[in-house]
C-alpha cells in the first residue's frame, strides 16, 4: 500500500468549508473519521450533502461539483489514476491489505470483457468448468520452477473446522497443479486429447506492493488449460490463445498492444515459453496485459499426465495455459483516460451513451422528457446500452461532468428547442469542448441510430489509434547500450536486437529499471547486432519499465 | 465422505472382463490403481478401451455398454445419485477431502442457472459485484448468533507470503460482514438505498459430511446483499426473492418447490426471518433449495451500518440476503434423475436435442450425415441447443444408452429411409420406449423447428407434472404427533398445524430425525390445533427429514 496517497484529503477540506456551515454536515464529518489510507471511500461520488434550508423541507441536494476533483494526469499519474477509480466508483480498498472491492460499474466493465471472451473461447472448442481453489501444499512442490515462482506469494489454510490440518492448504495462486492432478485420471488415450478447458475464477497472491486492478492480494481471471498429444499441436494452442487477446486487445479494448515472447528470465513459472501481449499505459509504463503458456513437458512429467499414443505407447501431455485477469479494466483506464477522468472504448463501456434532458421552465419539462424516453427507448431497440439521468437534483453541468468522469462515450442533450425541432445534440467524450458536439442530429429512429451507431465506432477507432500513435512515438530504435538507457531514462520503451544473455538481462534491469517486455512477434527483417555485445542478433527486444 | 461408497468397482471387475485380454488393458490398470475413494474417476465413461485386433491398425474403440452400470434408484438411492454424476461427467472428486471438480457437463447446467438468474437480479434492480473472499476474524465475530452458527465451519488463512499473519483470515463462508463493513462507507443519507447488489462467487464451510453438490467444503452460489430505509422494504425485498428463485424452480428446473418460512431454530444464523424453498427429492429427503433472509436491523447494529433519513435523524439501515448455489444442479439430479441416468428439464439441458444419423452401408452414410447437419443447422437457427453425433466408432445403440443416461430431453434418429421420405423419428427421454418415439416428423424446416419447440415444451411440463404428483402424494396431512411419526417413518413429509416451541422442535428432531422445514405460504383455511401440544396454531409446518 506505499504506493498510494491521498489526493482526496486536501480538495474536501477546501470544497466543503462552503457547507460547513450547514446543519446536515454528517458526510463530511464522517469523511474526517475515516482511515487515512482509504482515498476512495474518501472521494465517493454518492455523498450528497443535504441542506435542508435551500429546499423543500425534505431536503434538497446541492451540487458538489468541486468535491470531484481528480489530480491532473500530467502532474501525478499515479493519483490520477486512484482518483478515477474512486470517482468513477470502479473499486474501493477491501479490509484486508491489498484487497479490492469490485464496485458495479468497474464490474461491469470485467462482465463486458467476460462476455466477449466466453464466446471466443467456446469457439475456439473450451468449455468452462470449475476446479477447487485449495490445492495440497505437496503439490506446489512437485514442479521445480513453479515451486520456486510461486512459494513466496501463497496464502496457506493451516485450520478447518476448528482443527489444524494435517497438510497446509494454498489458496490458488493458479491451477496448473491442481489441473494436472486431474488431467492425469482423465486422460487415457490420445482419443481423450486435446483437452481444453477454461475455469473463471478467483486467484491469491501474497503480494507486498498492491495497487487496485494491477496488482491485489486476490483478483478474479480466467485461466485456460489444455493437453495435447503433440508438442505441435500445444505451440498452435498457446499462439491461438494470445492471438485471441491480442485481438481482444485492439478490437474491443482499443489497446494497440505488442504480442511477442517473453525472454527466458521472463517466462513464466514452470513454463517452457511465455507470450505475452505488452500494453503502454499513459505514463508509458509496460503493462503485461496477458499470458499464453507453452509448458511443455513441465507439469505432465511432474504429475505424471500420460496418454497412449496411437501405437499402444506411453507419453507425457503437452500442455498450455493462458490467462487474462482483472487487470485488464487497469489497463484500460491507464491507456484511454485523461484529466477529465475515465475514457472507455464503447465495446466495453457499461454505458455507451447517456441522454441528458434540459429544461429551465416547469411547461418544459414533459415534453423534454417524453422525448428523451423516447429516444433512449429507439437505442435501446437498437441494442444500444443507453441511460437516461432525468433526476432534477442535478443541473445539466453536473451531468455533463459527472458522465465525463465516468468515461461514457456518448453524450445525448435535448433540450426544448431540440424538441421542437425534432433534433438533439450528441458530444463525443474523446473530443473535448465544441469540436466534438454535433447539432441538429434528426430524432427520426433509423437515422439516429445509424448516426449513434457510427459515431460510437469513430470513438472506438479514434482511441485505438490515439493509442497507437502515443505507443509508435514513445518507443526508440536503440543499438547501443548508452542509446538503450537513453531512452528508458525519457521514460521511452527502447526497442533494439538482443542475443546476450541472463546476466546481462539482468544488468539492465539492475541499471535502468527496465526489463526485456517481449520478442515482438513482428521483427524487422535484415542482419542484426546485439546492442550489448555486438555479436549477431536474430531478434529485437523491447525493454521498459513495467506495472 | 463417510457417505460415500463404491457403487462403481463391482461393476468394473465385472464388465472388464471380456476385455481383458486384450493387448491395451490399461485403462482397466489405471483403475485398480486409483484410490478406492474415488467412484467418480473409477467409472469415467471417457474411457475406452483400445483393441487394436479388431480395426484398422489404428485401433478401433469397443462397446463397453456394460461398463456404464449405473446403481438402480430403487435399490441405493445414494450409489445411483453418485453413479449419476459419475457416469454423466457432471463432477469429480478434488484432491482435498470434501472439495469438487465441476465437469464441463456439469458447469454448463450451472451456467444456465446463472443466465437465467442474473436477467432476473437486473430486472429486479440489484447490480453485480464483488468482494474480497478474505474476512479478517473479528468481523465474524460482532454479530452474535452468525459467529455462532458459523465459527465450527471455518476455514482460515493464517499465513501469507511466508508470515504468521497477525490477525487470521476467514475464507468467507458467506459475506454478510464484509459487505457491512463497506455498506457502512457507502451508505450516507436515505438517498443512497436502497442499495441492491449481487455477487457469484466461491464459498467455503468446513462441511464433515460431504456430498457432491449437495454439501461440499467450497461451492459456488449467488449472494445478494440489499440495505433498505425501512423494515417493510427489506421485508418486500426478501419476499420478492423467494419468488424469484420459487419461479424458477417451477419454470426452468421442473422442480415443485413449497416455498414458506423457517422456524426460529432453522433461521439462517444472523437473520431476523428466513425464507426457503424446499424441494422433494427423489428419495423423499427435503432439500433446501434456495433461501432468503430478512436481517433485519442485525448487522447494521454490529456493523454502525447507518443513514441520515428524511428527517436528518441516524437510522440503522434494514437488510437482506438471498442466496442460491450449485447445490441446485443436485436437486435437479434427484429429482428428474431415474434409472436410465440423468433426465434434465429442457430450459436448463445444455444439451436439448441429440441427433443420432444412422447407416449400416457406405453408400447410405453421406446422404444420412448431410441430412443431419441440415436438421442441426435448422434447429440451431432456431435457437435449439442441439448436438449431432456421427462418430463412427460408437453403435447407434450405445448412442442412444448414453444420451439417454445424459439427460439430453430429445433425440432425433435420422436413417437412410428417413432422408428418402424427407422425415425423422424424435425420442422423448422422459417417455421410455416405443411410447415416448414419434416416427415420420417432416424435416421441412418450419414444421420441424415447430414440432421440436412443442416436444421441448411437453418435456418440461411433464417433469413438472410428474414432480408435484410425486411431490402431493408424499405429502400426510397429520393432525397429531403420532400421525406425524408414523409419516416419517414411512418416508413422507408430515403437514400438520404447529405453534408449539423450540424444544417440542427439537424432540421431533431427536425422535424421527425429520425438522421442520417450512411453514409454507399456503396455508389451509380455518381453525387448526397444534400437533404437538393441542393449543390452538395460526399454521401448518412440513415436517421432513433432510439432506
Amino acid at each position: 500500500m506505499g504506493a498510494l496517497r491521498l489526493p482526496a484529503l486536501t480538495s474536501i477540506f477546501t470544497s466543503s468549508s462552503s457547507v460547513r456551515s450547514s446543519p446536515a454536515i454528517f458526510p463530511l464529518k464522517r469523511r474526517l473519521r475515516l482511515p487515512l489510507r482509504r482515498p476512495f471511500s474518501a472521494q465517493s461520488t454518492t455523498e450528497k450533502v443535504v441542506a435542508p434550508e435551500l429546499g423543500d423541507g425534505k431536503g434538497k441536494v446541492v451540487d458538489k461539483e468541486k468535491d470531484r476533483v481528480i489530480t491532473p494526469r500530467s502532474q501525478d499519474f499515479n493519483a490520477w489514476y486512484l482518483d478515477v477509480i474512486a470517482n468513477a466508483e470502479l473499486a474501493d480498498y477491501g479490509p484486508v491489505r491489498g484487497t479490492m472491492v469490485i464496485r458495479p460499474y468497474g464490474y461491469a466493465i470485467w462482465e463486458a470483457i467476460q462476455e466477449y471472451m466466453n464466446v471466443k473461447f467456446k469457439e475456439t472448442g473450451h468449455s468452462n468448468m470449475y476446479f477447487p481453489q485449495f490445492i495440497p501444499y505437496s503439490f506446489i512442490e512437485k514442479e521445480a520452477s513453479h515451486v520456486e515462482g510461486f512459494s513466496p506469494e501463497l496464502a496457506l489454510v493451516t485450520v478447518g473446522g476448528g482443527k489444524e490440518l494435517e497438510e497446509k492448504l494454498v489458496v490458488r495462486p493458479t491451477s496448473e497443479t491442481i489441473v494436472n492432478h486431474m488431467f492425469t485420471q482423465w486422460i487415457h488415450s490420445y482419443r481423450d486429447l486435446p483437452l481444453m478447458i477454461n475455469q473463471w475464477a478467483n486467484v491469491t497472491r501474497w503480494e507486498m506492493r498492491t495497487k487496485p486492478f494491477i496488482r491485489t492480494l486476490e483478483f478474479l481471471w480466467q485461466e485456460g488449460h489444455t493437453a495435447h498429444a503433440t508438442a505441435e499441436e500445444a505451440e498452435e494452442e498457446a499462439m491461438q490463445m494470445i492471438d485471441v487477446y491480442t485481438k481482444f486487445a485492439y478490437e474491443q479494448a482499443a489497446i494497440p498492444v505488442i504480442a511477442g515472447r517473453k525472454s527466458r528470465v521472463e517466462t513464466f513459472a514452470g513454463a517452457s515459453t511465455t507470450y505475452t501481449i505488452e500494453a503502454m499505459m499513459g505514463d508509458r509504463k509496460a503493462l503485461q496485459a496477458g499470458t499464453s503458456h507453452n509448458l511443455g513437458q513441465n507439469f505432465s512429467r511432474a504429475f505424471g499426465t500420460q496418454f497412449t499414443d496411437e501405437n499402444g505407447q506411453r507419453q507425457h501431455v503437452w500442455q498450455t495455459s493462458w490467462a487474462i485477469s482483472t487487470r485488464f479494466v487497469g489497463g484500460i483506464i491507464m491507456t484511454h483516460g485523461d484529466d477529465a477522468g475515465l475514457l472507455l472504448p464503447p465495446r466495453l463501456a457499461p454505458v455507451q451513451v447517456v441522454i441528458v434532458p434540459i429544461w429551465k421552465k416547469d411547461n418544459e419539462k414533459a415534453g423534454v422528457l417524453t422525448a428523451s424516453s423516447s429516444v433512449k427507448e429507439t437505442l435501446q431497440a437498437a441494442g444500444i446500452k443507453v441511460k437516461i439521468d432525468d433526476s432534477d437534483q442535478r443541473t445539466p453541468g453536473w451531468k455533463f461532468n459527472y458522465y465525463e468522469m465516468k468515461g461514457v462515450p456518448l453524450r445525448i442533450e435535448i433540450g426544448p428547442r431540440d424538441v421542437s425541432s425534432g433534433t438533439l445534440v450528441i458530444s463525443r467524450r474523446d473530443v473535448p469542448g465544441k469540436q466534438g458536439k454535433v447539432f441538429g442530429i434528426s430524432m427520426e429512429s433509423s437515422t439516429l441510430v445509424a448516426y449513434v451507431k457510427d459515431k460510437l465506432n469513430e470513438v472506438q477507432s479514434s482511441l485505438l489509434e490515439r493509442a497507437t500513435t502515443f505507443r509508435d512515438s514513445n518507443i526508440v530504435d536503440v543499438s547501443s547500450y548508452d542509446e538503450l538507457k537513453e531512452a528508458i531514462a525519457q521514460g521511452k520503451w527502447a526497442r533494439g536486437p538482443w542475443s546476450a544473455g541472463d546476466e546481462e538481462e539482468s544488468k539492465v534491469k539492475e541499471e535502468t529499471g527496465a526489463t526485456i517486455r517481449c520478442f515482438p512477434f513482428e521483427q524487422p527483417e535484415g542482419p542484426k547486432k546485439c546492442l550489448m555485445t555486438g555479436n549477431s542478433a536474430d531478434e529485437v527486444a523491447i525493454f521498459a519499465k513495467s506495472y
